[in-house]
Order: C-alpha cells, then structure tokens, then sequence
C-alpha cells in the first residue's frame, strides 16, 4: 500500500501531531471531541519532506491524493471547489509539530475568481462580503504564494481611501472593494508577467506548495534555531472550509486564552472583531473589543464559547490559545493550542493545575520551557517605559537582563566612577580579562566586536550582568569618550539602556525592576529535584559567586577559574612578574606572592559551599593575556621587574602567538613551568586544611582539574607533582583530607584516548567549549565572521557553541564516556562547559550518563529543571 | 615459573633481538657459529622495562638473578669475580632492539678495586697495562654511573703530563697511572661525596643501572626521535669478560666493515690500535692505522679475522660492522651488527647482493632505509669544503640540501638579484606567502623564527630548496641589510652556506654538487615499484614541480594549491581586488581577471601531467594572507582600487582573525563568497576541455577537492555549484569530459561524521596536518615553544606533525575509512598532508587500505619505497 499522505479531520486525532502537525492534530481532535469545526483535511508533515526530497515538487501522486479530499469534503460541505453557482472556498494554514506561531504562511478564501465572486455577491446578497474576501484573497496568495510583497496592494489600499476622503476599510463599499479586487490583479500581472489564476486547483497547489516553502523562510529557520526544532520535521498544511466573519454585523472573528498568558491567572483573556477576517484582528487596524463584550453582543455564542474553553482545557490538561469565528451568529472554532505564555504565568499556571488536580506534579515539570525561566532571574525594565522607548540600535543580547546607566569606555573608569555610585554602563570594542573589575563594577556592557561567545558574553552571563555584544555599526571614539551610533554621539554624561534579552538599546534611562521569584518558582524546583538523575553544580570563582549559586540550588562547584583571580589589580603585578622571570627561582618568588592571595580565595570558597564539592582548574589561559596592552602599564611594569622597557616588550613579542586557542595554555604551562603547578596545589591543599580543621564535619574534598589534556602522559607528569605536593602537605598537618585529580576533557585527542586517561584521571569535566571549536575547526572568536551564512544557506540549524553538536561532538563525548568508564567504572563524569546551562544539552548529559551539569550561578534554576525533564522522558 | 631476565650468551640466538637487543642477539649468534667470543650473559629488555616500571629500581630477584649468572660466568671463566688473585673483570654494554650507535653508555674493566689491581699488576707482570685498566674504569664509572662528568679526570691527566713533560697518553708509565688511579679516585670522593665503590657486585649494579638509565639520556630521546624507535622498548645490558687489547704490543683492539660503509664498495675497510682498549680508536687521541696494515703486524690473526668477516657477512647477507679485540695475539670478536651507510652505499650495497644472490630483490626493498634516499635528492656540499668549515650558527634543519650564497632581506631583493645572475640566501624573520617568489629565486632560506612546520619550512621543502629555520640568535636589520650572528655582521656582499641536513650554517662560500642518481637508484624503486599496492602521487602547484615529480616517479598529483599561483606578482592585484569587493558585481569583476590566468595554469599542469589524475584544491587561506602588510603595498592598493587608505586599513582590521587557523578559511570561503568557487570550476573545467580537446587519448579527469568540510551540508551546498557549473561547460563544449568531486579529510568532525560526507563526496584525502593540529588542540605555529619541553618530559616521543599520531589521528582516520566505505565501498581515499612522504606514515596508510599517498615531489621516491616496505611486511 502506498503512503497516506492526507487526512480528513474525522481521521485525525490529538496525538498525531508528528505526522499532522499541532494544528492538523488539534482541529482533528477538537472534531473527535463534537465541538464546531469546519470541515478540511490536512496535508501530513511527510508530504512536505517528500516535496524537498523531490526538489521542491508536490508529485502527482499527492496532488491527485488531494484533489481526491477536495471532493470529499465537497460531498461534506455539499459545495463545489471552483464553482460559480456554489462554490467550496477554502483556507490553507501551516501547522508543524511544534508551534511557530506567526513563522509560516496563511491564505484565506482560496477558490474565488471573477465568476465565483460575482456569483457570490449576488446569492448572498451581500456584494460587500463577496468583494471583501476577493481582494483579501488575492492580496494574501500573491503575497504568501508569489511573493510579490504586501506593500503594493496596501498602498492601492491607501490611494483609494484617499480619493474617496474615508479612512476606515469598513467605509469602503462593494464597489469600491470591486474595483480594488481588479487593481489587486492588474498588479499581479504587472509584477508577475501573467494573469492572476482564475484555477481553483491551480490556486490549491500553488497555496500549499507556498506553505511548504515558507518552512524555510529566514524567519522559521531562525524560530527553529532558537528554539531546537529541527529542520527535517516539516510543516503539514490544512486546508479547512471556509467560514465568514466578515459576513457582517452579525458575524465577527477573534482569539482567546482560557487563562491570562501575561499573569497566568485564571481568567478567560481574549478579544474579537465583529464583520472581520482573522487577520484583522492581529493586523492592528482596527481596535479590537475585550471577549467579555460578547457577552452583551451575543449571549448565546458567548456562553457556548465559555463552555467550549472549559471543555478544551480540561481536555489537553493546559492553558489553552484559541482562535474563532462566528458565521451568521454560529460559533465556529479554528484552532486550539496550548498557549504561549511568560515564564511567571507559566510557573503559576502548572503550579495551579497541579492544585486543582489537573496535573500531576511531574506533568508540571514537564511544561515549563526550561530556557524561559531565565527571564526570571535578571532584572527586567519596566514594561511600559521600555514600550515608550526607540532603539538606537541592535546587536547580539549576549547575556539577559536589563540595564540603564552611563558609558565609561575604559574598565578602570566604570569602577571609578562606579564606586563614586554612578550606574554604569561599560562600552569598549571588545573586552579583555584585564577588564574584569570594570566589568563587575557595570551594570552592564556594551561591545562592538565579538559573538555569543567573546569574553565579555562568557564573563557577562557568569556575571549575571546584561550585556549586548557586536555591534559593527558602533564608532567607539576611547579617548574622547563618546561613541557614535546612527550619526549621534553620545558621552559619559548621556544615559543609555540596554536589553540583555533583544539585543536592544537605547539612547535614554530606562527604568528596571529586580527580578522577584514567587512560591511557585520554589515548588516547581522542589518537583524538578525529585525527579532528576543528574547532579548540578555551578562555575562560579568567588565567594560571592558560589553563595549565589547555592541560592539558586547549585549542589557544588564544577568549575573553579583560577585565572579570574590572577586578574585583579592586587594580583596582576605578581603573574606579571612571574610571566617575566628568567629563571625557575625568579619566577618561583613571584608564585610566592601569589600562593597567599590564592590560598585564601579558596577559603573563601570552601566556606561558601559549606562541604559541597569544588572543582578547582588549574591555570589554563595563554600567559599573554596578563601581560599589559597600554604603554604606561608597560612602563609600570618594567620599573616594577627592573628590566627595560625594550625587554618588556620583547617578552610580549615573544609570547604573540598565532592562534592563541591553540597555543601555549592549559596544562601546557605547568608542564614548562611545574612551579605553577607546585603553586596552585599548595594553596588548593593548605586552604581546604585549614577550613576542614574549623569544619571537621564537612566533607571538603578538592578535586583539582587539569586542563587542555591531550595525551596521558602530560596527565601523569602534573598529577604526579600535584599528588606529591599535596600528600606532603596533608601529612605535615595531620588532617584526613581527601582530594580528587582529574582533568577537563576538551580536546578530542582526550575523547579519543579516554581509556588510557582515566586510568590516571579520577573524573573528567567535559570543556565543550573548546572541545566544540577544535572538533568544528573553528574559533568562537573568528566564527561570527561566518556563522550568519551558514545558518542562512542551512548548513547550520543551531550554535554549536549554544547547544551541543550530539552529530559530531557528541559522538566524541560519547566515545570518551564508553572509554572512560571501560578503564574506570566509577569515574566522575561532568560537564563544564557553557553547554551546562543549556536544556538540550542538559537532556544530552543526561542521555550520556553523566554525573552532574555544571553551569553559571543564573543557568542552575534551568538546568535543575532541564534535568528533570529528562530523566522524566526517559 | 617466573620470568627469565638474563640469558648466557650461549642460550640465545640472532633472532631474539627484541628480547636480548641487537648486540647481545648477535653475541649470541656468534657465539652459535663457532666464533671466537669472550663468554657473557645478556640481561634482557624486559628487565629494563621492570626497573622503570619499579620506579627505576633493579628489583632482588632480578639482582639475584644476575649474581647467578655472574657465578655461571666464573664457572666458564675460570675466574672470580671481586677476587685479588684470580679477578674475574666484565665489561657492561647497552643494546637496544634498534641499533643505535653511541648513544647509550658502556664501562669497561668493571671488578678492579685497589686490592684486584696491585695483585694483577704484579701477577701480570705488566703493571703499566693494570693501572691504565684500573684508571679507565675509575673514570668511566664516575662518568657513566655517577654523572661526575669526563673533563675533571681528562684535566688530571693533563696535569700530569705537563708535570712530566710527555704529550702521549703512552708515555705515562705505571706508577703514573697508578698515581692518577688514586687521583681520580679522591676526585670521585670530592663530587659524590663518598669513596670509590669497592665491591664488585655494586660496581656491577650501578653499572647495570646506569645503562638502563642511559636509555632515557636526552640524546637517547631524541635519538629516538629521529628514528621512531619506541620509547617503552628498552635496552638490554651485556655482561661480558674482558679481553684486553691494552696488554701490550702483541694486542690492539679495532673495528671494521665488510664493505665501504660511504661508497658501498665490496672490501674491507677499518682501524685499529695496538696497545690500545676499545674508546681510543674512536676517542681521536691516537691516530688509527689501517686495517690492510695488520697484515704485516700479525698475518695469522688478520687472516683469521678476514675469514670471520666474510663468514658474517655471508650468514647476515648484510655488510658487517663489528668491533674485535686482539688479547696477546689472540683475537676476539666483541660485536657484529648491519653496519651504517651512507645512502648511496645502501643502494649499491642492496644491488651488490642482489647480484651476488646473496638476497632477493625483496631483500634489497627491505633493507633501505626510505629516509636515506632524502639525501640523494638534494644538492650537498663539497664533502672537504665543509669538513674545513666552522658554522656560525644552527637552527632547525628545516629542509634538506646545501645552498650558498649571499644574503638578501627582502622577497623582491632576492628576485631581483637571482635574476641578474646572483646566488641568494634568503634571509628573514619569518616568511610570509608573499615571499614566495623570493624564496623560489634563492639558494636556501634561513629564517629567525618558525618551526619545522612554519611556512618557510613547508614552502621550501616542496620546493625542494634548502632551508635552515628557527635560529632565535640571529638579529636581522632588514633596513641595514645586515645580519648579526655571534657578534659578527654579514651583509649583503659576504658569502653564506646552509646544511640544510644538519641546520648549520656558514659564514662563507662553499661549493656544492648536484646529487646524482646511480642505476642502483632506479632498480631499487623498480623493484619497490613491483611490490607496493599504494599509489604515490605528488603535491605540486606548477607544471614545473608536476615534471619533477613525474621524474620521481609520481603517479598523478594528490593535491594542488590554488592559493600558491595567486601569491604571483601578476595575479596578487587581481586577488586583493577581490578581497576589497564590496558587492557581489565587484567581487566577479576581480574574479574575471583571475580565471584565465587558473585556467592556464591548469592546463600547464594537465599538459605537464600527460593524463594522470590530478587534484586540485579550491581556495584555502584565510583571506588576510594576500593583503598587503608594507605601507607603500597598502598604499598601492588604495590607488588600485580608488579606495582610501582608511578604508584598506579598515579591511585589513576587520579580516584580522584570533585564531586564522580556525577562521574563515577553506571551503567557508566560497560558502561566503560562492562566485570563487564559481570561478575555479570554470578555470578547471575549462582547461580540462582545452587539453582534452587537444590531447583526446588522455583519460583527463580532475578531481576538485573541497578543503576544511566540517559537515556534509556544507560539502553539498558547495558541490551543487561545482556541479552545475562545471555540467554546463562540458554539454556547451560537447566533450566527453568526466571529474569529481572530493573533499579533504581534516577536521576531527568531517572524520566522525565520514558516512554522512561520503555518501556525497567522491573522493577523501586526508589533511593531517591540519587533522594533527585539531586533535591535539594545538597550532603547528605556536607549538615550537612547548614541544621541546614535551620531548624532554618524554610526554611526546615523536613530532606528530612529522610522523603520524597512530594512537589519537590515526584512530579518527580509521574510523573515517571505515564509515567513509561503508557509505561509498568504492571511495577514493588518499593523504595530502606532509605526512605522505614520511615513511611509518606511509606503512600506516597502507595498512589503512588508503588508495594513495600525495607527497611533495622530492620525497616521492621515499614514499615509493615505504609504500613497498609496508607491503612487503604484510
């Protein structure tokens, strides 16, 4: 038997929606339940793969296969499809398995040509209507299916009313809507060569193959992108009989959510236009009427309508989104869907079905998008001040949140002028580690170069801290401090704002609110908890940080950054000066001077995570990146080591290197220098001896990570200092103290030979970052230069960096687990990279059978929640 | 029953060399024939390998072991061992399974003690010969077993002499020697800090200790290195009774060869000294005499030794190197081994046999050693010429040959004075691809900076010019046109020599020959040519280089690089007009004027290669590489292309990448800019089309290889163009015209996700060095300065950019054959990278089951006989 690829609604049912689509499944659904839906048949996801795989073609076998439904539904609908006397009209929606709400295409009135019209006109008696639809639809197929643009017909639209001195489309008359129908098709012809299709087949096959198309249209494929559908699921289309609101006063259309999608509160939401079609009442046109209005205009319909949303919710277990329409006083509805809502109504409303009995609480878990809870969790603007406001520009929104506040242009300025108590806004080119404190002092941070990915979107979201990366239109002027954005300046005593959450900003102060979390944020991560398999822990390097996370319910430390300490201004001379020695005892003084500072860091950390686990990385950035750029904190430094200046720079010159990423950095360092290592164990091991003698009841275990392993033997070199180190040290004191060694797993030679490493390495963290750059072959920093065209021309469907490549990367991910827990079967498996926040990811780590996620302090929340969800699929 | 770790000689034989080592087989094996041997035992590999497996510790049971042997050793001998009057004495030699001359630690005379000695002075009668014996050992024992160094007891006897007026190590007499005896012996207390070791059985476990430990001696390592011997095989030690050659004028000690070891000529050729012990034929103190000359000395005992040569030789059908030691007129054999050869004594060595039937032609195959031949492939210096020069400095013996010249500084220069009939020295910091016609008019190439892999190096080996790179110590004034080098100028005008061979070089003219190729040379590849199943193809950018190649004997080009023919001072315009396009138009305009000067190339190289398959790669560099970097460059290219300097500049910035290794490079070039890929078809399949249509008989197909392919899509979007480009041309010319496409293999995902990529692509080859520089996470430029450190740590035992990473690449390339044929059973598979002429490389990608090899011209010969080798060893 050959494949089916079109069935009637009467065929369908709710669970079919892989194969019809959500709206396909729904409408059929909501026939099985006995609720007013006009008649159609839907045309299944498949039909749309094999349109691509034919080389965007609907085969003849489809199309007879619809024509086949097209006659059913006429002995339905007892109307003819084309016919003048008796015509069969037609709607064509897209509707994929996962809602895209507003990303596909939509043609109404589909079947109309001059003699259907015509006819129409004069058997309804209302030459108004006929006209209406008639311009609508040909307005909307060459638009949707030709692609001509609306602004043409618009503008047709326009010139009419003026000439006519009304500006209402309502005041329009049937003849005007006449004359404006055959304007519309003159039109067509003038832009596409040939005559408006008089074929309702034609008009049909046209109309679906369009919605096929628009699948891949720029907006649906960045919807996608965003939001991990894949690219291979395809849209179903339905095609559906027509039914009227614009048939006048006593017809009307318009949409409703059985609770409010804002608050998530319990109430009917919903509004509707009276004499319209559908697209009327997003169009903004005209000003359409709250549903309780309806109530006075038609008791009856309102009332069946109530019942309607009751039934449809209790039904799917969810807020529902709805959209109808009443022909001639008859209630007809179109679509039901769970509805889209912001992430407070979403915690409210699962926390409330649960209450009510609707749902169980794992059913709650299940339905929040774990990704929307980050709008909890930063500060917001306020909703009516940021509406009032115009960007001036747009860039990446790098990390959420809001910010308001005055450019500083230096990092050593912004925390000037921040501690002075002014709100800050940091604006550089791109940002260095070096400006760290100036990023932690801002309220938030504004770059010209970089990606999703640049250091100031990485220390940003471990911030917290709002931050809109890579605007190339920015002219950022350093010395004279202003920059320049649409031909206007603006300085250090101009407000901007950005938001972290659209990549936004503003020429103006914009107010903000701090980000409140109610109860049923709380209940909801209490459910998550019970359920998830998989540990979660945070990358967090201060006190600050790790008292953060834990607020947020991380349950350790995955990743301790030891570098973010070498940075600040009390630190930075001694790395410098370690960089610059010229012997082992040179630069072991200099580490001298450092292992307190760093020592007492730990402390700090150990006793904000009160017994938890912390896993501390050794050092792993190029020893470039602390050396200075500008030419007074080179002076300073030459007259701080007492060399000359000629050999400062020489020393910089000497550690330039090609491809940093690549370079000199992470375990490489301590296999040329082991005193760094020898530095960091002591002051790893001495910190948890002293915390673990106040707090003998707390289970300090450092776990020390080696980063950038390729090989096992580098592992063997360093593990055997730091065990050394450490045994010493843990003997002198007398403390039963336990540590872990262990390494990050990011390079794929490490996957590769995960067997031989984990015979030394007691855990692996996975480094996705870097795992992901060097398996792609590309550097986060460079790929921005290419990305867009790659997601354009569809070779990509989503960041790698964003969310793991479970093709490619994960395929080492998993070679490394198998091997690894082959040689080890008890060895601790994490993830560290940025790909620890992210839901799908998550899921991933949970597929894979890792021990825990770790994430940044504001990702936890997500990840608890993404765990969760998980293991519940499973 | 426990492991057996030592072995008489008698119970061994030749073929236990991985057990035994080379030198204690071969005892052995002599021992077997009859052959007048001093008795010994050998203690095995596997006991070196415990010792370090232990901690480096010689276990009891192993020293326990030896003792026993040492009790069977006085049974044969006769002697005792640590006894006053009847003293057994050993010496104790390395020997690895890989020969590997000198570079492991011997002692001699071990067992004297001041009581031994003063009794077999006097036993002896010869007092002068037991004092010279007792002072060797003393000083070798401190040297080799205690690290105290040579040079404190060489002063000693230097005083000594002076004292007593003598200028020969003769001249001493017995109480001289017995004074420095005492001497050297308070030397040794005064640095180890306690007395001399008196008991034998210390003596001989140090001793035994110090050469298991000499296996992992830095020039051991890099030994190793040189000749990929693993580290983790061992060395076994050899214990044998002394014989002396320092008992008078009736003894002497030598060393000779079967055949000439540097001409391969058949007859005899060796040293010897009378009077003498084993470290003073090579130590250069005296001066040999010939061996012809033991004729008249002792004709019995040379007649004997002839005879045992010839015996060795015809059992091993190899030409002998062997040491022998004449005791009182008696002669013993103390080693026999393959001797070392120069390349063209190899080859006529091999042919000689084969002649001789002594071997077969497999044999002859078998025993060249392929990365011998490198040396007849280039030019060399005139042997007394260099033997009479000083180098004034060494770095990076980066490509092979010998140059001399006189120093240019600039790209341009070196043209400019090759043309007008100069011999150049290139000499630069670094070179850049813009040197590349100043480094193909010149000698050689020295550079400051860069590694064996640094582009000066890569370029030049293919070109097969000389070059020396890396040497941190030279101070380049490129304005002065003057380079300085341990204080001293050159300029333009001094004469400067290269050893590309060795990374010396000269300050001052030595002449060179041009190797030649005897008719040994070719009837060794003929015979290899007879066994391999790989093809060797070459990589080439020129018809001239494609000529040369086809001269070695290559099949067909692996890989043209389309970038090197942009880089020409009539084509660099045209590309950085390209790279400064603004619009699509302006970038076809630029590409215009390239594409007849490709095309023509193309068919240059089609003509030159006559029909054989020939592979062209599209567009790899990042862009940045062809713009200008001297201002007056910037500046003509403003003027060039009516742009400002800022707006050149700013191009310039914007292309700036990170990590440009990483960047936007290879195929996202034409993913970008889809009009190069457009433009490179035409060019190929035009010229295709041209030369078929002159040369119809030739079966011309290209293969257009697609480079840095991450993800299939990305290989289809860019195989859609080529395709439809390339279709069109061939139905308009109306030939029969046939080509594929291909990708490179070089990043980790094109490798994990080959199934998917070779269900598109024709053909793969394998990038590795791109490949090597992902999986191990770092770039071959940067990597110089931490690799050393990574040898030395013996973390790294060989360059995985030279010699293939089996363990890590090799594991991603296997798993990419294999699911690369399971989606294409009939995929062309081949290997680009530098790695295609490097021998073990060549034997693994037989055993890969690839279809070719692609190496530079130079080393095709190499590849060849590898090829051969890893077939035969099947």
């Amino acid at each position: 038997m050959s494949k089916k690829y079109v069935y009637l609604f009467s065929e369908g049912k709710g669970t079919m929606k892989e194969l019809l689509g959500g709206k396909g499944a729904n409408l059929a659904e909501m026939v099985s339940l006995g609720l007013p839906v006009p008649q159609g048949f839907t045309v299944t996801t498949e039909a749309c793969t094999k349109y691509y795989d034919d080389g965007e073609v609907i085969n003849n076998d489809i199309q007879n296969e619809i024509m086949q439904f097209i006659d059913k539904l006429e002995g339905i609908a007892g109307k003819k499809f084309g016919d003048a006397q008796n015509p069969l009209l037609v709607s064509v929606r897209s509707g994929s398995r996962a809602s895209m709400p507003g990303m596909m295409d939509t043609i109404l009135n589909l079947g109309l040509n001059d003699a259907v019209v015509d006819a129409m006109a004069t058997k309804s008696g209302n030459p108004r209507w006929a006209y209406d639809c008639y311009r609508r639809f040909i307005q909307m197929y060459s638009d949707v299916v030709m692609e001509v643009g609306k602004s043409y017909f618009e503008e047709l639209i326009d010139e009419m009313k003026e000439k006519k001195g009304i500006t209402e489309d309502l005041d329009l008359t049937a003849d005007d809507l006449k004359k404006l129908a055959q304007e519309f098709k003159a039109e067509y012809k003038a832009k596409i060569g040939s005559d408006f299709p008089d074929d309702a087949k034609v008009q049909l096959m046209g109309a679906i193959k369009a919605v096929f198309r628009s699948w891949n249209n720029d907006r649906a494929v960045s919807y996608r992108r965003m939001y991990d559908i894949p690219g291979d699921w395809g849209t179903a289309v339905n095609v559906q009989e027509m039914v009227f609101g614009n048939l006048g006063d006593t017809s009307g259309t318009g949409v409703a959510f059985t609770r409010n999608p804002a608050t998530g509160e319990k109430s009917l939401v919903g509004e509707f236009l009276m004499n319209a079609q559908g697209e009327d009442v997003v169009a903004g046109i005209r000003t359409p009427n709250n549903i309780e209005e309806l109530k006075g205009i038609m008791p009856d319909v309102y009332d069946e309508f109530i019942k309607i949303t009751q039934k449809l919710e209790n039904h799917y277990r969810d807020m529902q989104d709805m959209e109808f329409t009443i022909e001639d006083k008859k209630l007809f509805m179109l679509q039901t869907r769970s509805g889209k809502r912001t992430a407070a109504a979403a915690l409210k409303i699962a926390c409330d079905l649960v209450d009510e009995g609707a749902i169980s609480d794992k059913d709650a878990v299940m339905m929040i998008d774990p990704r929307q809870l980050d709008a909890l969790l930063h500060p917001q603007f306020d909703a009516a001040a940021l509406k009032a406001a115009t960007p001036i520009g747009k860039a990446l929104p790098a990390s959420p949140g809001a910010a308001t506040g005055k450019p500083a242009f230096t990092a050593a300025e912004a925390k000037k002028r921040a501690d002075a108590g002014e709100k800050i806004i940091l604006v550089r080119l791109e940002t260095t580690p070096e400006d760290i404190e100036g990023m932690a002092a801002a309220q938030g941070i504004l770059t010209a170069r970089g990606g999703m990915t640049s250091h100031a979107a990485v220390v940003a979201r471990q911030m917290g801290t709002c931050c809109v990366a890579g605007c190339g239109e920015l002219r950022i002027d350093e010395k004279g401090q202003v920059f320049t954005i649409g031909g206007k300046q603006y300085g250090v005593n101009d407000w901007i704002s950005l938001d972290g959450s659209t990549g936004n900003f503003y020429g103006e102060e914009i107010g903000t609110t701090e980000a409140t979390i109610g109860g049923e944020f709380g209940r909801i991560m209490d459910w998550a908890d019970k359920y998830r398999k998989l540990e979660v822990r945070t990358n967090a390097d201060s006190p600050h940080d790790s008292r953060e996370a834990i607020g947020f319910g991380a349950q350790g430390i995955g990743l301790t950054r030891t570098e973010h300490m070498f940075f600040e201004h009390d630190r930075i001379p001694a790395i410098r000066e370690m960089i610059c020695a010229e012997t082992v005892e040179q630069r072991e003084a200099a580490l001298a001077k450092l292992e307190p500072m760093q020592q007492s860091d730990f402390e700090g950390i150990y006793e904000a995570m009160e017994g938890r686990p912390v896993t501390i990385r050794f050092l792993d950035p190029p020893l470039h990146e602390f050396l200075p750029t500008e030419e007074k904190d080179i002076e300073k430094l030459a007259k701080d080591t007492g060399k000359s200046l000629a050999d400062i720079k020489g020393i910089i010159t000497r550690l330039h290197e090609f491809n940093p990423m690549m370079g000199h950095r992470g375990c490489r360092l301590a296999v040329t220098y082991p005193e760094i290592a020898v530095m960091q164990t002591k002051a790893v091991i001495k910190a948890a001896i002293n915390v673990k003698k106040k707090h003998p009841d707390w289970a300090i275990t450092p776990e020390i990570m080696i980063p950038l392993i390729c090989e096992v033997k580098e592992f063997v070199f360093l593990k055997n200092i730091v065990k050394k180190v450490a045994d010493e040290l843990i003997a002198a004191a007398g403390v039963n103290l336990k540590y872990l060694v262990g390494t990050m797993i990011e390079i794929p030679r490490a996957c590769l030979t995960a067997d031989a490493v984990a015979s030394e390495a007691e855990f692996f963290s996975f480094g996705t970052n870097d795992l992901t750059q060097m398996t792609f072959g590309f550097s986060r920093d460079d790929a921005g230069g290419f990305l867009d065209e790659y997601y354009q021309k569809k070779i990509f469907e989503s960041d790698p960096f964003a969310r793991i490549d479970q093709t490619g990367v994960g395929k080492l991910m998993e070679m490394a687990v198998a091997l690894g827990k082959k040689a080890r079967p008890d060895i601790k498996l994490g993830i560290c990279g940025e790909h620890g926040g992210d839901p799908s990811s998550v899921e991933f780590c949970h597929k894979l059978g890792l021990t825990y996620v770790s994430c940044s302090p504001f990702r936890v929340p997500i990840a608890r929640l993404a765990a969760a969800q998980a293991a519940l699929k499973d």
